[in-house]
């Protein structure tokens, strides 16, 4: 069971948390990710890569569990100089994390595609699961908000912490965006497909708007599953309940089946919320009840086993 | 004597020391720096200033005296993050020094000019002295060597350490370039100008090649001092010596003369070269024989102030 494939839609903190414990449960080389880049973003001309970069990290074994994002080991010398200038330090890039983007920089601007590059870092980190950019277009989501009109996403997440009224999201770029190299395949050709347990709007909503992506998910629904990130009606992390609320979306394990049913055949909800498993079945989703929150990596790699047992098994 | 305005041609490290005895022999308030920015160049997207932060961090006090270059205190995280991925890393980009480069990529990328960036950041650190680069406009000296053909300056300086044969130099863009705000004006109002102990071909060669800043120089030829940066036949640092030669100037203070006459009235020549002080004067040029190594601060202090007294007591 262990030499499967399963390819992961991911977002930033909940899919890389799941990743670590699937690269537990099976062979790491059956693992692909196919990672959010609408989050990304250009800080003082760096090319930001939040969710691509939160997975290599953890996959790396060196995120930075005292922030909660970046590398461990940190230092944070540049931003304190670019601070003495009244320089943007609102976005905090540490001296670690620096090298990425400046790598990622250099690289893009010589001509290179993002999922080359992307191959690289893994590389460098020595990563044996493939990470890859949802596209290797620009696609950017806008967040309007009723006090500041419409944002990029990081000034709405990072600058106020996702503590503003949200009227609309729109993924800028997205209709002529194409899959990334290797995406419809990974999602084609894989034994599962999981959704991970990230924001359905602002995480995978981007990654299947990218046009193919959703069908290809679509067309093979009976082996996806996907894991709700909302657990008792809150996100575990970020603004998934608030952002789901605000646009129209119920924020609990019915919302989010709601969202993907027609992708997944199944959806995975915590036990806290097993009373809302039949309303879950009833809207023609299988329902798997089990624990979601993944306090360490052996957690996470028995939830992966879960649910690979009870989809493939079944 | 310690309330004159003296404006100074101004390369890197030569300058950033002569610069240092300035502001202790006069009033700080009146001392400008023309800056080259021809040495400027973009690295892994980010602008790089090598002489603008040389000059600055080195009047703030900050300066790195063991690697000779860059901020003190420094730390190498990004860097070593970035060698990880195969990332050029010849271009040794400190942290700290990392934030200059952050702040001045963003106020460009937003359109902010590099002279109104350059004030912002010699405020970061308290400067009384004004820099201004000597365009906004890019330039970009570019080097013809036998081996690598053309390449960037920073190419030849850093990476192939100035030890390759030279065959022409040219400055990109020099021609559309206009002198930054307030150049002319530094040059043709303040008591005194000095050439800075700078390469005359690279650092001092694309400022004065900036259309309407030699013609400036040249109007007020009385009153502006050029100072040797060949000692003894040879460059204190870096290639001045070398590249004269490779370009059939006369590697000595007598070539230096030759590079500067039309525009100074004066040459300062360090004591070991007080036999050629005749052929200096034959030049044209009145000669200005003192110590011209600039060990320390107090050093360069008493070489302005021997500077001042000779050209406007005289």
């Amino acid at each position: 069971m262990t030499d499967i494939s399963c390819t992961v839609i991911a977002g930033g903190v909940g899919a890389a948390r799941f990743l670590r414990g699937l690269v537990r449960a099976i062979d790491p080389a059956g693992v692909t990710a196919i990672v959010n880049v609408a989050d990304d973003v250009v800080m003082h001309g760096l090319n930001v890569s939040p969710d691509l970069d939160t997975v290599t990290y953890t996959l790396a074994g060196v995120d930075n569990t005292e922030t909660g994002w970046g590398v461990e080991d940190e230092t944070w010398q540049a931003m304190q100089t670019l601070g003495r200038y009244g320089g943007d330090v609102w976005f905090n890039l540490g001296d670690r994390d620096l090298g990425t983007n400046l790598f990622r920089t250099g690289q893009l601007a010589e001509g290179a595609p993002l999922s080359a590059v992307t191959r690289d870092i893994t590389a460098g980190w020595g990563i044996d699961a493939t990470l890859l950019p949802a596209t290797d277009d620009r696609i950017e989501t806008r967040v309007t908000t009723a006090d500041h009109g419409e944002i990029g996403f990081q000034e709405y997440f990072v600058r106020h912490r996702h503590a503003v009224p949200v009227t609309a999201v729109r993924f800028v770029g997205i209709e002529a965006a194409a899959p990334g190299p290797g995406v419809l395949e990974a999602i084609s050709d894989a034994d599962l497909v999981v959704i991970a347990p990230s924001n359905p709007v602002v995480s995978i909503g981007p990654v299947v708007s990218i046009p193919g992506i959703r069908e290809a998910i679509e067309s093979r629904r009976d082996t996806v599953v996907g894991i709700s990130p909302i657990v008792g009606g809150k996100a575990l992390k970020g603004p998934a309940d608030r952002l789901m609320r605000e646009l129209g979306m119920e924020p609990t394990v019915v919302g989010v089946a709601e969202a993907y049913r027609s992708m997944a055949g199944t959806l995975v909800i915590d036990e806290v919320d097993a009373a809302m498993a039949g309303t879950v079945e009833a809207s023609g989703m299988d329902c798997i009840v089990t624990d979601t929150i993944m306090r360490d990596a052996e957690i996470a790699a028995a939830l992966a086993t879960t649910i690979i047992d009870g989809v493939l098994d079944r």
